[in-house]
């Protein structure tokens, strides 16, 4: 499905720049909702009748009947209140649409959990779909930051403040192995999905009075049609499926909110290392080029766990089917694939724009007059002073950097004790990056 | 506004049986953010016009062009994602409305957050005197239930098990009383809501660039245009009526839950104390009577606190204007004005048909055999037999109850001890509701 | 460890009968973290021993004096505060108590976060087990549940109304899958939770200047030292390891929370069909027994997800080492651990005690006066009447049982239509559970 | 209370630097709690007694006996875990302790609800004046630096761009007026909050049956003797107390998370604009200083909102005392406490320390070659060149700012159709600061 097929059905979106028109949009819109119920309708139909329990000529009839363009979502909507679900009114459509013949076999057996839980597997795996094709999009772009930047060096900062040097390699190959993890948790609870079929308490009991019978038989027939996993019992209450969705997609907004967390700092007037491909414009302010897309993505890293604790939380759910439960896991689950799919959409773009300084980087590298590889001085100079002495010598001298405003480099120049000592390697922070450069290659490895 | 004017701003509602078609859905759909968001504009210049900052054609012109249905709210919307606002895309749209003379004074001196922040609150208010009214109506029913029962007894129930009798009036009272607290808070929030107007970086600069001279008057000139309050300061970056916001009407959801929490179990079939006025069917068993909503109250109510933690957190807003933490804000708002609006609905309608089963109630304060009423045969036989004496025979006789199937009464009624005492009075549920009466009266006092 | 062994280290827990004197309040105490921040000071020197990066002496002073016993928890929580961490003040007493010599190897070339990290991940593994033993208590004990009332038929509930029946034994199978479902998930994570170690911003620098020369040994054998695997980057920013223990710990206490839920309705007096083995008393009524266990699980439960989405938040990491996600975690992270241990402490009790009532079970099909059974009437009864006709009688009478107060069946009986039905079985609903049966059987394949 | 005073309850802490040692740590430990349920046991003895239901003497016996050294917290604590809460021990030892003759008035008529809810209050009391007394602190010392920095100008960052000029004492007044805001709420609340007395059932019936005529007099008494306020209901299952407890507790550690969010984005290295007093160290980089206090605020501001979440989601509390509504509020709301206290005290040294660079500010706004100031020039150019040709020319002249690495200021002076204009005033970001200084008068004489 593209955009551009549903474009009626992304939903109200003036205050979601974050996903508004997105494929994730259309992948989660009423539209691509009713699309799936009646997906799940026409296969439930089809898989009777593969088994034997309907007429071929009721597969062909609901399966033709049940083409989104011939519903009104809107009034859909607006029947779904009086029983709480869409699912009521739209068997009612249904029905009729097939007609007196066929109608008898619309929804048989079924009750409207198993339609609308299945639907919302089937939205769920297709919006997941397009959430790793961006996620794809972006850890391509992120090796190639982390490969270009493999020797680029930065201050690594922790608390705020400039630690020791790092890469930019090292950082970009980092968010790469998050984006990667988030692509790994998407894909074991996308091909786990499974479609729902249960009947009225779960028991698959009016299948049965309807002439099945192999309780495995039709859930299985009917997942397949669906290209969804078999379940191994009803799900009604047993909410594993939406607590793993919850869980991967909440990781998945946060690891890109990660990479949006740096690049925002990044981006700072006064740091200025990166900045996005086209930042976005301002309405009083000209010549500001705003991180935009960091933005919306880190506005998406503070909704997901929210939206996730409530879908966590509905885990609770009493009964064969719960009187709130299953009700209030509809909207954010939706918000949760929309969100992150926004999210995934702008980190491709950002990733695949993101302008890096190295010079920026090099410059801030002497901000501390050269305290940013004190560590290693106090590693290095320990063997050839002594301990007390090198900790002794380092102390005065790093008040003397600020006071004199000279550099570390220069003051330890002066010290005759260390006339022997290549301090134009010791204090080079460039020569100070560690594994930096191993850790990237290897973490590169991983595909 | 009513829901018929703005037909096509309710948004997607196919998964929102709780606020789809409600008077809060129409109020803070897409349309009427986007009416807001030119009264917000117009507002401004009105108020420029009104500090002589403005030709008065101005104020006129763009009065005129700020209408909603010149504007197209999806492409609004889609073009919000390049700078991350609705506002920068509005602004464009609006000053070609107005046209070239006038053109220049559209948005004046003001930054999107102005705009989109004064939007809000005009989207707040208006929808929380919705919210007000449905509140108002089931404050209403519920004091009439409470009157009405203020003398049934019922079981009280303490985790999951009967403890000892209390009275439906009572409970009905506590549930408007709670009820009355959202109002109350609601409406403190709603006196409070303040327009925005800092201009880019909140020092209401470009205004005075413009010639504005006294730095209070144009804030308070355009909050009298729309009916807020005039603020203290800008509060791009000082979120208190977001987070006050965020706080009353998570206390309204879960206030109204605690009702649906009630209605929810008094329905039980086991139970069946109470009755929707008129339940929701089911699409596989015909006869049933659903609470839908209460269920779809219980939904929101699920909802509503994991919204508001979106909004508190978003309270840490950096600089002058946050990258995330503003963007954070508008859909977790906008949902939880539709939340509790439809949740406000459904309580309305719920408590106006509740129907309520006295018979029911008295028959389950019989359920234990009459150990319901064991606390105060404990105290009251204390004088009577001495205290320890009258511990041992209750613990005795408790035991028996089950045993032989007999009631605490008739089984007292044996004890040659008691024999001057009135059992009747003393083990009669109905006769041991305390204060639950003089409660109700008190609680209905309250206005 | 036992509890016996660490008496002192549970912590404050007046509040917390949930967990209170577990297993896993003991694993996650000040004590057990203190030993855990222990055994990794004392891996990081044994590693670096044996990689010849420091003197074996080293290895055996700082492990004899990773001794917990010889520091003051208290000490250390207070003087925490000065660099925001426990790990400063750690390294501090433990440099002391190593003593001079061997003094300069303690946390050599690491960063607190190396250690408190690392510890983390041991306390966490440690509780985990505890958590899976319950689990696994658990779910043996729903097996026997599910074995035992394969066949004991109970009505479905949905929406709180009798739906259709089901059995006890589908229901209890249900709950061991979940229970399985949260075994599965722990087990993963767990064996996937790697050591920390990078130095001060990830580079791993400080460790080649010590003479390290492979970036990948130290790690590696640090962590084979810790029985912890071994990380493919320092992932000071990159939490996956968090927010994997965030989902499966939230997944288990849902899950949990789904007995508990089910559980707490069944006990309801009205109720009735199980019991807790030992309920917990009240201070004012001494005949209730009330479903205490329940009640604590679904504590656990409510909280649970909030929890996990601080962690989930923490995800958005700025820099080498935020100022402030990381810090939020660690909190959480113990209160996950210790609710999510305590719950399934109280699982493992409640289910192997619970008393199963298949009398009320019975006696509860027969409240809707037979209406339970009326989704297989529709069914069967329309090949024998005609579709139409068998709506139209079945309406008819599921009215005239409630005015009546006769049963279907009675009813039933009388129509001369029927006459050739076998209506003795068609109305009973003990046979009108479907694939109940066959669906636990197929559930308790499952290991 | 002081900490002196109660040096063992403050729990363990070696995770909660934010809060450990802190004023709200002792005011909410376990000690604390069992002096708070104390104190209410003896009140509600007390008031009996002043109400004649209970001889004087149990009165003085209770009072006497309620004294927090003669009981064992911990094994409180596990006994807690039999009826599912502490009070049930508590109760049996007091009972004991009390003695055979005035035994029997201890917690007579009360349920285990009254005591801990009423104990709630008082510790939620006695720790909210001590968060009063740092926001206090914190007030005064920000009102402090808006008036010594009124004019300091700095510039203002939107989206983390330089958007145009403000001064440090619109921001200091601002986080000042959040500070106020926060003070405000919690007043509030806590002058509202009142004990808790209903019985087992919330309806008073056990006071009647031990003698009490007047529902409300002895609520009222009781709630004297603790200085609370009388209840209009019992307020078991209507949690409004708490849920007003969550929202200025939430919006307290936010308001301080914006101060800590804007500290932590000055200190950073390359703007280093602020600092705090007394950094915190590092364990491997002796010259860092870290912004600790501004962490570990930032810390708490991340947990605080899914802790009210927890709060908030107890409002639907079923029947008259839930299963598991109630318990998961006690451990959240402690942590809550707690987590506040600890941000103030912490903001209260971090505001009251900090260092602040006015040169590093007026350094920076020159980073953008006085395109900060680009706003003001629209603005005032357009009278004097046409509002086109000033926009043609400003655009112009932006974009050579950048690639000839000089100043809009310089630029500007080279064009003769400028030559009348005063370009020094024009040009200067200190001279552009708009209402900051009149914005932080008003601000200030906010009490």
């Amino acid at each position: 499905m593209t955009s551009a097929e549903t474009p009626a059905d992304a939903g109200p979106s003036l205050l979601a720049p974050g996903w508004a028109g997105s494929p994730a949009a259309a992948a989660t819109g009423d539209g691509a909702y009713l699309r799936a119920l009646l997906d799940a309708e026409a296969a439930l139909t089809r898989a009777q009748a593969a088994l034997g329990l309907a007429p071929a000529g009721a597969a062909t009839a609901v399966t033709d009947a049940a083409d989104p363009a011939r519903f009104d979502v809107r009034s859909l909507a607006e029947r779904a209140r009086a029983g709480g679900n869409p699912v009521i009114p739209l068997v009612a459509d249904l029905t009729r649409a097939v007609g007196e013949e066929y109608g008898p076999y619309v929804h048989r057996g079924a009750t409207s959990q198993d339609i609308l839980d299945t639907a919302t597997m089937l939205v769920a795996v297709r919006t997941l779909d397009l959430v790793l094709a961006d996620l794809e999009r972006t850890g391509r772009a992120l090796a190639g930051l982390a490969a270009e930047h493999r020797d680029t060096s930065m201050p690594g900062r922790t608390l705020t403040q400039h630690a020791v040097p790092t890469t930019f390699g090292l950082k970009a190959a980092g968010w790469r192995s998050l984006v990667l993890d988030a692509r790994d948790r998407i894909v074991a609870v996308r091909d786990g999905l499974p479609a729902q079929l249960g009947g009225a308490a779960g028991t698959l009991a009016a299948f049965a009075a309807y002439g099945a019978t192999d309780p495995a038989a039709l859930p299985a027939a009917y997942a397949r049609e669906l290209g969804l996993r078999a379940p191994l019992l009803p799900w009604h209450t047993l909410r594993t499926p939406v607590a793993d969705l919850a869980g991967c997609l909440a990781f998945a907004a946060g690891a890109l909110g990660k990479v949006a967390a740096d690049v925002l700092t990044l981006s700072r007037t006064e740091i200025a290392e990166v900045a996005e491909g086209s930042g976005g414009g301002s309405s009083a302010m000209p010549h500001k080029a705003n991180p935009v897309r960091a933005t919306l993505i880190a506005a998406a890293a503070r909704r997901a766990p929210q939206l996730a604790a409530t879908l966590y939380g509905a885990l609770a759910a009493e009964d064969e089917r719960p009187a709130g439960a299953w009700h209030a896991e509809w909207e954010p689950l939706r918000e949760l694939l929309r969100l992150t799919g926004g999210a995934a959409r702008d980190a491709a773009e950002l990733t695949e724009g993101l302008r890096v300084h190295p010079g920026a980087m090099r410059a801030h590298l002497g901000l501390t007059h050269g305290l940013i590889v004190s560590e290693r001085l106090s590693a290095e100079l320990a063997p050839v002073l002594g301990r007390a002495r090198a900790k002794e010598l380092l102390t005065e001298i790093a008040g003397r950097t600020y006071t004199e405003g000279r550099t570390l480099g220069e003051l330890l120049a002066e010290e005759p004790e260390l006339s022997g000592v290549d301090l134009g390697d010791l204090t080079d922070p460039a020569r100070y990056t560690g594994s930096a450069g191993a850790l990237t290659d290897r973490a590169l490895e991983r595909r």
